[in-house]
């Protein structure tokens, strides 16, 4: 049976272990909110302060020069390619995940305009921004687009049919963990003739992506979840060379422009990823993303997959066996092909339960229905830490210390 | 004969000159590009450090509540709003400019979608990315829109035909100074069934606005010009609250929902400005934007406006007496009414002639076609400032102090 010392020897045999040391985790906290907003890299208050203190305020307009402000898009997004199976040149840190899906859906309809297909496959498990973004585009374009919406991964096969023009899926689920086949089910919607665009949200930094190898078509995410950019940090998208000449997006601002400084008064798409770019970017927000990705470069996606599987599977070994006697249901698959980097239980009093384990310093979160979300971030949480946080629930749940009138906050 | 001891003398009567003090400003340098990136309030670097340190790194996932994160586009909305004319609830700030003009463009022609109006008037000299932007939108929208680029605004009247579904206009132009009549304007697009949309970005800050009593019908603009929010901080837009029933936008993300928490799949527009956003904003540079505001809240834009006016119809005057030898050509209006905060010399080697400036610690910028632009932001900016970068200019004219074979940066 495991044992706090088992879990001990685990962290002092662990390679990660030493990268905790460049993350700020407040004392008595244990962080198992990583996948919502990662920690903060030490260095990011440092990097703010040379961006704010010398290139604003000291070098002023010249920064936008001398301190790469114009280059920085593509200079982070050539930073993050690795970590997704990309290549120089084909990924830009720019705008808001929703912006960044807008663009890609509406550049993979027009890609397919000629081909009489009207239908974008989705599931109604998807993170709803994703389809609230496509339900505006579709509705804007009024060309009889429409949405079809699966209940479960099994019902793809059956829904890509001949007026499929693209597929638009969350590699790993938002609520439950669960992971697709990016290879599999690309070549599924490739093999119906429809494109496949993927939202990495709560993939890239967490799980091992190679959008390059399984056949992704395009694909957006976020760096301020397991990527530890900083709160609203901007997000990514990725085209690959092969669709960068057919790759057209109506949000066509200036840093898109072939020449952005000839003034012209027509729209002329940049060669390349920069026609992904649009309006002026948030350069104190978007420099921190630097930060985090520079703790992914001392490490590997393997070893941190590796770490993520098994501090996930100690979660739930623990969890299962420490806290039997309660109404506790598994959401996240057991297998590791089909799990992300998170692990969510269903409790009857979830929301009070997740409110009492923050008030003890177990900082995990809550989505409806009745789901208690744990995220696990290899590069700062640590065996211990998820021995801890289990007697903490265990605690929780055999004295039945929470509030079931707790009252949600604003945003949970 | 106006010396610099006048400057100095003026500079002591100058009510707003103890505002300078509240911005960090390099030693030796002039800074007059204001009108591009503004300077940094100095307190702008501890209210980031605020948000890095202890909302970020200590406070984590729980800073959406406590720390107002999720209030904040609205909170500085609120904030902004008296400076052009808005009230509360009818501001937010989020995204970048280019982002909420195609926001505004698509629910300004939806409002329209009846009235098989279908051209949007614009200028040919309007900021090249808002025309991209109305190019951007309409060509994706396929149903016939068009732009129709008018010359100069005296041809307005003629343009504004019964086909006419809106206007957008710059108030005040990027590279001329030219201020629109904003009332006669709006008024004009009124009287022939169109709507009118403005940007804002050379105006929010810098001259007086009243979008309300001058019957505007929606707005965007920039904070980190004239409102001194940072490199690239988020920017605004503006709905009154008479068209916020009607006002529907298809970039509609989870931040713009009725119940962004309750994830369900479809999407329903939030009641009032709320609906004007998106995605996860980067609250750090978000954060930033209070900083500017502030200062402004110790003023009024009329004491801005007096005081604007008295730095550009003295820098007018110096040069036009103290250059008289050089070809300068002013192309900013001597008219009051019609000039913004800014002033737009060309000259036949005007590019060559601003790198001397900035060389000697003057810094404006250039625009093509041989326009040098001077920007000037009374919360900073003094008049000795400006009797010593004539002086600096009239110099190196004299002295034919400038490299006629500069070449230009990527970004200037």
């Amino acid at each position: 049976m495991t044992t706090r010392n088992h879990c001990l020897e685990r962290d002092a045999q662990d390679p990660l272990a030493p990268l905790r040391a460049q993350f700020d985790l407040p004392a008595g906290v244990i962080y198992l909110d990583g996948n919502s907003l990662g920690a903060r890299p030490k260095a990011a208050l440092a990097r703010a302060q040379q961006v704010i203190a010398q290139e604003w305020g000291h070098d002023l307009i010249r920064s936008w020069n001398t301190a790469g402000w114009f280059e920085l898009p593509r200079r982070l997004g050539n930073l993050l390619a690795p970590l997704i199976g990309g290549v120089d040149g084909e990924v830009v840190v720019t705008d808001t995940t929703s912006v960044n899906l807008f663009k890609a859906l509406a550049a993979a309809l027009h890609m397919q305009a000629a081909a009489e297909r009207r239908v974008i496959v989705t599931e109604r498990a998807n993170f709803p921004t994703d389809i609230y973004m496509a339900q505006g585009l579709t509705g804007w374009l009024d060309r009889g687009y429409s949405l079809r919406l699966i209940d479960s991964p099994d019902q793809l096969p059956a829904a890509i049919g001949a007026d499929v023009a693209l597929v638009m899926l969350t590699h790993v689920n938002y609520r439950t963990g669960y992971q697709y086949d990016m290879k599999a089910t690309s070549a599924l919607a490739h093999a119906a003739g429809a494109l496949i665009v993927w939202d990495l949200a709560h993939s890239a930094g967490a799980v091992p992506v190679d959008l390059s190898a399984d056949g992704a078509d395009l694909a957006v995410g976020c760096t301020y979840k397991y990527l530890n950019g900083g709160p609203g940090a901007p997000a990514f998208i990725w085209v690959p060379k092969r669709h960068q000449a057919q790759f057209r997006q109506p949000l066509s601002g200036w840093w898109g422009h072939a020449a952005p400084f000839a003034m012209a008064p027509d729209f002329q798409p940049a060669d390349g990823i920069a026609r992904a770019l649009c309006g002026t970017q948030p350069i104190v927000s978007l420099a921190m993303v630097e930060c985090g990705l520079d703790v992914h470069r001392q490490t590997s996606m393997a070893a941190i997959r590796a770490k993520s599987l098994a501090l996930t599977d100690l979660f739930i070994d623990l969890v299962e066996a420490r806290c039997a006697d309660h109404p506790l249901g598994l959401v996240t698959p057991r297998d590791h092909a089909r799990r992300g980097s998170q692990v969510s239980f269903t409790h009857p009093h979830g929301y009070a339960v997740m409110q009492a384990l923050i008030g003890r310093g177990v900082i995990g979160d809550y989505r409806e229905p009745a789901i208690m979300r744990f995220g696990f971030t290899p590069l700062y949480t640590s065996y211990a830490d998820v021995w801890d946080a289990v007697e903490i629930l265990r605690d929780i749940l055999d004295r039945k210390d929470y509030n079931v009138d707790a009252k949600r906050d604003a945003v949970t």
